[in-house]
């Protein structure tokens, strides 16, 4: 039965998407424009997923710390590209109590000047290096339009900010965390991902260059998921971050800075998720299997505890909903919350010596008997969920990548479904703004070792210098 | 040996402070003013606090969320005390990108209105009560004299915000969370305090009643060190926190809210720590043992590295000092860092097949030999430095507590050493501020059951109404 708060993905796409942020009571729009209140569920995701990530961060040697909120504007106008790239969209504190500041300080949208700014403090020699900080923080950006997760004024997100002392470490610790959001998206959010390099247009204000794992939503529309830039020595001689070298002499370190966001959490929902709410892969979920009593009786209430504390020591999360609510509304509750996998267990059933089991992406009942390991068995079913839901995102976003030779072709595709788009291009920017005309068009990422599909830049059909994938981004 | 870069604490209290707080590498100040950088030391303790009080809050059936950075203004002036108290101090956004805005948004000093504005969306029936939220943040205050971590314009915190159906349920929720905080203090980090209620003149502003959590430092000075409000009908009126009732009939809610914050480093520091730099309790270090190979040869490492394994698999935090660094920089290093237990392994000692433990607090040394278990001796020996941190802080807290019954007395006792004094007081707010004449002498709170020490009060021999303590404060 379909769940009659959340309208059809097939029908309007961006309705199902507020409805489900709203049915599975992820966030809730604040009076405070342009800003969400991530609610208990939806800040449960984000905890998990920060444990994920803060655990790869801190096995590959990054440390947490935490800077300043607020940014004096003269520290943030130090590197000319940035300050361009963020200064029409921060809020600027000119006020401190009843009294007008001297200098106006902005909330940070980003922190590589905060960062500069304390790492010029503290390298003074080889030795010092490197350091590899991270910051798990909240970031504000004054956009018009907003959607939650998506876009909004204010996003929760990490920022990891690294000097080394050689390019070489640095472009690998680029790499490094590319491919740590890389095995985070396809191994724990079950979402395929693209990488490769940013275009000069797209890539970040202030970076040499920008990696980037790119996405694809359930619509073909395509998704910035995580990116790692490369900054050289841009900051570093902005902002003076000197030491001395092994020959004594003075060198600027090479720096890099990396983010994932909530965003993540929109991904979640854009991928995975259905027209009765929110699914979600095992290993992300904050609750991975709820327990329903059908019937409140000590028998059934008894068993169902009995198999919590299973459960509990095979290091599953699981809650058992007690409520006065009627079965039917608790199977209703665990759906549209994205419970992966829902216990029912019934008078009926347990005179069988049973319980049933019903996984939350196919809606596939199993009964179980009680003489089965049902620890081994949930295992089991979680495992095959997670792959499953792998593959059936790889599945669609497959069926919706396309290769394109021609201006035309490319127009037609996208009219007809949009998705990935590989096609040539000449390095032009030019001929990346003609693209921009259909539909919004932008080029994604330059794959990093693209095969060459044709000869021809696929806008002006000059010489072709690299295999671009091409979406309409979110 | 006396680290050198540390400023004895009998000489000078607060550059000893400062000294240990940069010595071990806790915080650094920020171009910023009045906010500093948390350093990987100084945050991996606050990540330590924030794993054990979110365990005992989550334990206890509260959930996490997130709230908007941002307060417009009119939402902030709701409640007619909170903004009194608060507007002084709060730092405003005026603008966002070049635009002027319409309504000047001022950053959270402290999220009651916006919790109370999302729980008047979203309260409806007492089905849905109770909520108990918490949230993991950073605040502003604009302070015009700072100190690290225990004063500053911007500082990181947890804000629980509840409603209630009954007056009971809510005052038993800011009496339980007093204690949450006490058992924190005292379980983990090993700091007595005395508990009580604010007088009217210090509760926070809004409040009906504010318990507290008083503790003392080493050179007597006391610090409010976390705080439990109830509301009672105040901000559910203010901002139409309204629900249906058992008898179908409209009811406001009655709230709390409750903090703490990085504060307690402040008071780790200032209870704990020597000449020698930082020491930390067992339970609250981020790292409790770090090894110091003396030689960097092969059988030293290796038997190093058992040592490691052995004590990671019975759970307790330990790092190997490889670096190419002297063994006396290592120690040095350890001990400023206030890592609770050094295990030093020499060519020497393994001859003899034996190793050397030596405990921060004490710096007492001990041989162990490698047929002992290793993880069982140093799991005893950080039992026994808790306890004893514990007992060493509370007799000083005993000895620099006393007891007047007049205002000369205060007077002379706080001039030759300050300390809690116990006193009576009549209720009256002038008799606080003629206390507050001595030094700044101030109520830290109204003990809940205190013996009846005096007929008078201590400043105007009025007729006796509270048992107070009283205390010089950060």
């Amino acid at each position: 039965m379909k769940n009659k708060a959340i309208m059809s993905r097939d029908i309007d796409f961006a309705k199902w998407y507020t409805d489900v942020v709203k049915a599975a009571h992820l966030a809730d729009y604040s009076n405070v424009k342009g800003c969400i209140v991530f609610e208990p569920r939806g800040y449960a995701l984000w905890e998990k997923m920060q444990q994920v990530l803060d655990e790869m961060f801190k096995k590959t040697g990054h440390q947490n710390v935490y800077m300043p909120l607020l940014i004096p504007e003269n520290l943030l106008e130090k590197e000319g590209e940035l300050i361009q790239g963020f200064s029409p969209e921060v809020a600027w504190v000119t006020k401190g109590g009843e009294k007008d500041l001297e200098e106006r300080l902005c909330i940070r949208p980003t922190s590589e000047t905060l960062f500069s700014d304390y790492y010029s403090n503290v390298v003074k020699s080889y030795r010092d290096l490197p350091l590899k900080y991270n910051q798990w923080c909240s970031v504000m950006r004054w956009e018009k339009e907003t959607r939650p997760f998506l876009r909004s004024r204010e996003f929760l997100w990490q920022e990891g900010h690294t000097v080394h002392e050689t390019q070489e470490e640095a472009e690998n610790e680029t790499k490094q965390m590319l491919n740590i959001y890389r095995t985070f998206f396809e191994d724990y959010l079950a979402i395929p991902v693209i990488t490769g390099k940013k275009t000069e247009k797209e890539k970040f204000s202030g970076a040499e260059y920008t990696l980037t794992i790119e996405a694809m939503m359930y619509n073909g529309i395509t998704l910035q998921s995580a990116t790692s830039h490369y900054f050289g020595q841009k900051f570093s001689k902005a902002y003076d971050i000197s030491f001395k070298d092994r020959n004594n002499q003075l060198s600027y370190c090479y720096q890099t800075s990396w983010g994932s966001s909530t965003r993540m959490i929109g991904a979640l929902i854009m991928v995975h998720s259905d027209d009765n709410g929110l699914v979600l892969p095992p290993k992300i979920a904050p609750v991975q299997v709820c327990i329903v009593p059908i019937q409140m009786t000590e028998k059934v209430l008894d068993e169902g505890e009995k198999i919590k504390k299973k459960l509990e020591e095979a290091g599953i999360t699981v809650t058992i909903d007690k409520t006065d609510k009627s079965a039917g509304f608790k199977f209703s509750e665990a759906e549209v919350s994205g419970v992966p996998i829902r216990i029912e267990v019934g008078e009926r059933d347990l005179e069988q010596d049973k319980i049933v089991l019903v996984r939350r992406d196919t809606g596939v009942k199993k009964e179980v008997s009680l003489d089965e390991n049902i620890e081994k068995v949930i295992q089991n079913e979680m495992e095959c969920m997670q792959q499953e839901m792998f593959n059936r995102a790889k599945k669609r976003t497959d069926s919706f990548t396309f290769t394109c030779h021609h201006l035309d072709e490319v127009r037609n595709q996208i009219e007809k479904q949009p998705g990935f788009i590989h096609a040539m291009w000449c390095g032009d920017e030019a001929c990346e703004l003609k693209m921009k005309e259909i539909n919004g068009l932008k080029s994604r990422c330059i794959l990093e070792d693209g095969e060459k599909i044709d000869e021809k830049c696929v806008v002006c059909g000059g010489k072709a210098k690299h295999h671009v994938v091409w979406g309409i981004q979110y």
